[in-house]
């Protein structure tokens, strides 16, 4: 009998030899991460919950990013309380201005291909680029695993996503993502496991497999997973075990459904205001005018993504209304996009260049908008008033295509 | 009969042969600066005053700094009327994300030795580094101005600062104009000129000149001045005229006093909360624990600044809980210290790199502080709830005394 990718995990994390859709399991988490939005809920539900000490303070990272440098009155409050829980517990892995979470967790080596891992964030399917199960929690049960070293999930069933072929040149994984949003719809895939394979995939460099598993969350999806092949190996700095290497889905495994597309069929995408599902080509949307482009986030804010934005934007100006804000993911994109040239071409077009970390993407500073304005966006999400007013319009995109409608001043096609 | 570089100015801007202290003369404005937190009032009351066209639309300049990206909602309502108010009046010299007005109008060209240029910012003061008279003025004032090219004022008195000799290693120019501050108090200088002269003034960098210029306004300046020379005239690339090379106060001008310093009794010193004028020597205030660094601002935000810092901070690490936050006066600095490697140092050793403009000195994003938590910052106010909540703790010093307390984790003197 065959299975996919998530039953493999959870078989040998948990030692079942039967594991199917539907069953309850306990499985021990072999990483988990607190960011510093949640890091005040969790300290306190740890205590109250009894607990003396962390199961494993090795295995816990806290990260601080979403208030990296705090723009609100009370914002280090949450440093503060999360500096004195890990000192208390003795967690070494704090990273306190390093990037964002999901970034640093893969970058950083928390992350390893089989491993089970939660997070108290949404955006956690991410580690499922590097074939790790990964998926966000709620406070409670975070406080709950901290101290147990164990969570309870139910096994999700798979929906395998075949891609083959090439790439048209303008279109990058994020529009791949986008249009799989679209097709399904935002729930189309809730409390299920999305497999991704073909040629296409196998192509794709860990990043762009990043922000693939990190949009998964988006159409409700448990958690996101390539099989980990060389390029993962390389970026994780492993050789692949024998369990690493079986992590594919099997031809007789069981799927709730396979997805087929042609790499050649998909165009550059954006979902439009203000659902993540309501895709539309970059073609049908020319001419509509923007106020500001933001290129960074958890899910394009990786040295590929800046270097493609780098190309479209090389020599030119942004547009003279329109503000660009680049914000790399972590500081080691930073410094890899100061030494390889990048930030110099993206000052030089007229970026607004930030510290890494969350900024925008979540809203609370680094380019507030308001009533009637207009952002094209390469994050993960355009919900009404996360990036300011409900009456902003974010739309979402592709890095390449993010940086051409900086250069127009309104929504183009990259060339 | 001699006159004062204040003086100078003004005699020669009018015409009038003579010209002494307390007379209320009419100037022609050579430039003016709008900054991007006034430009909406300023329109305002242009419109209100009946002017239908600005007296010179190549003379203003808007600039948006304070709220570049924009932190709070309506925050983009500034630039968008700021935006419209250029259009409509025709200005071309606007800068929607290239630093801090007050490095652009020098490190941009539009300011001149000799000129008399008016800002909407109480550190307008800050191009008397290149011999410009130039003073911070209401909105409404600006409005008539942006209408008549004309302003009114009352002749200052000038206080003579004289400075000879070498600085120690430790010194800067920020520990120069602190403890000329301590020394004068912050009401000491109210309506005066400064005049700064003597050999330590003449070996200095005009960057270092912008850094006592820009925070005369801390003692009450109306103004402060330097002689323009050979570094102002490569600083400005133009060669120095007959009227600019005269700007030197007359052995036989009428001072209201004269300040004497020797360089070699310079300390590193700070200005401790909650007022710019409690100096005290940095070794006196060793110890105190703090939370946060800030290097940048129109004080200390330029190469040299940032140059310094890095020097204090290469290969060694900020300590654990510090946030060292680094903002670039302008994306000119922010480039050039990108190409020199500076960028690469600081963010090795741990700083958080911001987008160039005012950052944390406003105190509306980019490191705001909670009750009880302390900071050393290289900008130019330690004013009472000006980075956080009214119980932080703001003490200014220079970039060099910053870093090597960043490293420390608590107030230390750069070795």
């Amino acid at each position: 009998m065959g299975y996919t990718i998530i039953e493999k995990i959870i078989r040998h994390n948990t030692g079942a030899q039967n594991v199917k859709p539907g069953d309850i399991v306990t499985v021990k988490a072999d990483r988990v991460m607190i960011h510093d939005i949640f890091i005040p809920f969790v300290a306190d539900k740890f205590e109250e919950m009894g607990f003396k000490k962390l199961w494993d303070p090795d295995k816990a990272v806290l990260i601080y990013d979403h208030l990296v440098p705090a723009s609100q009155l009370d914002d280090t409050r949450h440093f503060r309380i999360g500096d004195a829980f890990a000192a208390k517990y003795g967690m070494k892995h704090v990273h306190r201005s390093d990037g964002i979470c999901h970034q640093l967790m893969t970058e950083a080596g928390y992350v390893k291909p089989g491993d089970v891992v939660f997070g108290t964030d949404s955006h956690t399917t991410t580690y499922g680029c590097v074939g790790a199960f990964s998926s966000g929690i709620g406070y409670t049960e975070m406080a709950s695993i901290l101290g147990t070293g164990t969570m309870w999930i139910k096994v999700p069933e798979t929906i395998k996503v075949v891609i083959e072929g090439k790439l048209p040149d303008d279109v990058m994984s994020k529009d791949i993502i986008l249009r799989l949003i679209g097709d399904l719809g935002a729930d189309g895939a809730t409390y299920l496991a999305l497999e991704f394979t073909g040629s296409t995939v196998e192509e794709m460099s860990v990043s762009s497999r990043m922000t693939i598993a990190n949009m998964a969350v988006e159409a409700g999806a448990k958690c996101a997973l390539f099989t980990p092949d060389e390029k993962t190996a390389e970026y994780c700095e492993i050789q692949l075990n024998e369990f690493q290497k079986s992590l594919t889905g099997d031809e007789d495994g069981v799927y709730k459904k396979v997805i087929r597309y042609r790499a050649e069929d998909f165009v550059p995408v954006m979902a439009c205001p203000s659902q993540v599902d309501k895709i539309k080509p970059v073609s049908e949307l020319e001419g509509i005018d923007i106020d500001q482009v933001f290129i960074g986030s958890c899910t394009n804010g990786r040295l590929e993504d800046l270097a493609a934005a780098a190309e479209v934007l090389k020599g030119k100006k942004v547009a003279d209304y329109v503000k660009l804000i680049v914000t790399p993911a972590s500081r080691k994109i930073y410094q890899e996009a100061m030494d390889q040239g990048i930030m110099e071409i993206l000052s030089e077009a007229g970026a607004i260049i930030t510290h890494p970390g969350c900024g925008l993407c979540c809203g609370r500073t680094g380019g507030i908008l308001s009533d009637g304005e207009r952002v094209v966006a390469t994050n993960n999400r355009n919900f009404l008033g996360r990036m300011g007013t409900s009456k902003v319009e974010i739309y979402l995109a592709s890095p390449k295509t993010a940086a051409a409608c900086a250069l127009a001043g309104r929504i183009v096609s990259a060339e």
